[in-house]
């Protein structure tokens, strides 16, 4: 019988799945004037089993530390986030910056320290303003409530031009199970500004080996498929608390159970990380690309992740140029092993490039597609029987202008006296 | 005692080395209206040797095919080239194209069809204009002289700004040498329009194996650290041509002489290479970037250019932003070893971070240096004495205007009958 699963969209986000309450806050981590939430809390009424992946950067922020700690050590059942700063580069002193918040939370939850994971999402290299960040938890944990899973979505936007959160219902093992879910994303060819972050509630009972494992895998056919040679940002993370309250008995590994949760997992991490495609940077398209019959996945993965980083590629795209020449470059410096004489390239099926060469489809046909908003290059290599599928975006001019300068932080950070 | 050697520039470009003529004409490749010298020729009146690196992109370039096996196989005496169409994924036809040129020209100079190397440059997967190309090439012969370096240096030329050329003499083993060389660019985040070319000319004689080695070395310290992860597009080519007229013996493997040379000759290559930064695509600054102290040659090459091509890097220089906070995120993902507390960095000797922190230097003074045209920013990780040099540039959101469309070239090519 095939794991055939019915998702039904809920709404509340984070706080769909029972037992979950939120609350967010404007501290003005930012700039003191600025009245925008930007300190948020997710807290379990209840004990659960707590799961992450966390940035493969070398130079990992301060809370991604401490997370990664907390989380190995404890049972994990509130998250703090902020916007504003990443707390990265901040040397000893942001690790104790990043205890010190976990503190304070966990003390007015009635927490242990290590029972509340940090992240922090911003500009790198500066101190936390812990000045203005400590007097606001108390009222961030007694606004706490079932229905603000919203505002979280809120507080953690930094360059985003929208939240993004979902929830979905699903029935696992004939009991109805919750997920819920925001994210917030960055500049698409790297996480830019330092991160990507991804909240994740659920009431399903579920083993923390089983638990840990369907994250993984779900990041991996998610976010990973969204970032730059599969390295990723200072703080980027991820943490799925699950806290038992549906009432299914126990998911345990290898069971039916376990793939349909897996499987609901994966689409609430797909649906996130298209949608930070979608609100990346400057971003006026969502294009999907599909390598297939190469030699090997790592060749397939290797020549997608080629073409979908190439700013010559992606600004083509902005222009609506359909430039399969650029593409095909693209693979051949990718270092998959590719015949250019076997090499196909469709672009949302119409033929751009066969045999490696130019096909007879009208170049304004293919010009009407890539104008579109979303679209799908599909390569085939014609070598093998591998393939892999990335999620990315053109580059605008309007990009570059964007992250030309983060200069009035700096500003900021010296009216503040912490440089 | 020490290779001292005293380079003095002289003018004239690839015709400065005695015996070499050059002439360039325009064809109208790119657009029958179009009154650009498009078309070149470089032509020693004595036998050579020759030498040549070429792109190490798996998809090449059909001249480069054809080239390459004249390389090996014969005495390349002469070099045409073309620019406004790469003659790149063109298959069986391509190459066809790239042979029937060479041979017409050979015709013409009374040499074997091998003798004369093909090189393109401009937009991949159209057709050769081959119908506006042959009536040429008797007139290109004719007009071979001794004083148009120059021309050859024009019209190689694609979304470069200027031309690319330097001359100079040195003494080697007691006698004058002269290298010359012309070459042309291509957007800088990596290779674009499929193109870099590079040809030089040199009266020096030397020995077939010991001009071989000097060019790989030569390339290696200079147009491979102005490449994307050391890839290159389908066109890329390095040719040099010796034709022994200056009456030095001959130049061996492992003697004075051949030091001397290889000094001269990195010395040509690393300028046509910093010229070719210089004029990247709307580009503004030319930034070297240095990595000091890694633990390995690999690690330390790695950081550098993960550095030089991150877009969120390059857009900060192009904002005047010194944003150390980007440097060491990309560092971070490169996959050099890395100790965050380890890492300094400085611009142009200013501390901008040091252990991983931000450093005492004002804001504004690093702004101050960032805003000029040229700075070099200075990474120490202090784990090892491996060090790595990459040239590079800022990105504007102009680089981006300027790639979105190549389509022009599509719709000349239909009313060319060619698609």
């Amino acid at each position: 019988m095939p794991d055939q699963l019915v998702i039904k969209k809920i709404k509340g986000g984070v706080c769909a799945p029972r037992g979950f309450h939120a609350n967010a806050v404007s501290a003005g981590i930012k700039n003191p004037d600025d009245p925008r939430l930007d300190l948020a809390l997710i807290y379990s009424q209840h004990p659960c089993n707590a799961a992450g992946t966390f940035t493969t950067n070398r130079i990992k922020a301060a809370p991604v530390k401490v997370s990664q700690a907390y989380l190995k050590a404890d049972a994990v059942q509130a998250i703090v986030a902020n916007s504003g700063n990443a707390n990265a580069c901040t040397g000893v002193k942001g690790v104790g910056d990043a205890r010190q918040t976990a503190k304070l939370v966990a003390k007015e939850l009635g927490l242990r320290q290590r029972q509340v994971a940090v992240c922090s999402t911003g500009v790198i290299g500066l101190p936390m303003p812990m000045v203005r960040i400590e007097p606001k938890i108390s009222e961030l944990v007694t606004g706490l409530d079932s229905q603000k899973g919203d505002d979280v979505a809120r507080a953690i936007m930094t360059s985003d031009t929208c939240k993004k959160e979902i929830a979905i219902s699903v029935k696992i093992g004939g009991h109805r199970v919750r997920i819920g879910a925001c994210a917030k994303g960055a500049g698409m060819i790297c996480p830019s500004m330092a991160t990507m972050l991804c909240f994740i509630t659920t009431d399903a009972k579920i083993t923390p080996v089983c638990l840990q494992k369907a994250v993984h895998e779900a990041v991996d056919n998610s976010f990973n498929r969204i970032t730059i040679d599969g390295d990723m940002s200072t703080n980027d993370t991820v943490i799925a608390l699950a806290n038992g309250q549906s009432n299914t008995g126990s998911i345990k590994r290898n069971t039916r159970e376990c793939r349909q949760f897996r499987k609901a997992l994966q689409h609430v991490m797909l649906e996130m990380a298209q949608s930070l495609v979608r609100d990346g940077e400057r971003v006026t398209k969502f294009v999907t690309v599909e390598v297939k019959g190469a030699r090997t996945y790592l060749d397939a993965q290797k020549a997608a992740e080629a073409v979908a980083n190439s700013a010559l590629v992606k600004s083509s795209w902005n222009g609506n140029d359909p430039n399969w020449g650029r593409i095909i470059h693209a693979i051949g410096y990718s270092r998959a092993m590719v015949r250019e004489e076997l090499v196909d390239i469709h672009i949302n099926g119409k033929a751009a490039c066969l045999g490696g060469l130019q096909a007879k489809t009208p170049m304004d046909t293919l010009r009407n597609i890539v104008a579109k908003d979303s679209f799908t290059i599909t390569i085939n290599l014609h070598l093998g029987k591998a393939d892999y599928e990335v999620y990315t975006s053109d580059l605008s001019p309007e990009y570059i202008d964007f992250n030309r300068s983060e200069y009035a932080y700096w500003k900021q950070a010296r009216k503040d006296g912490l440089l």
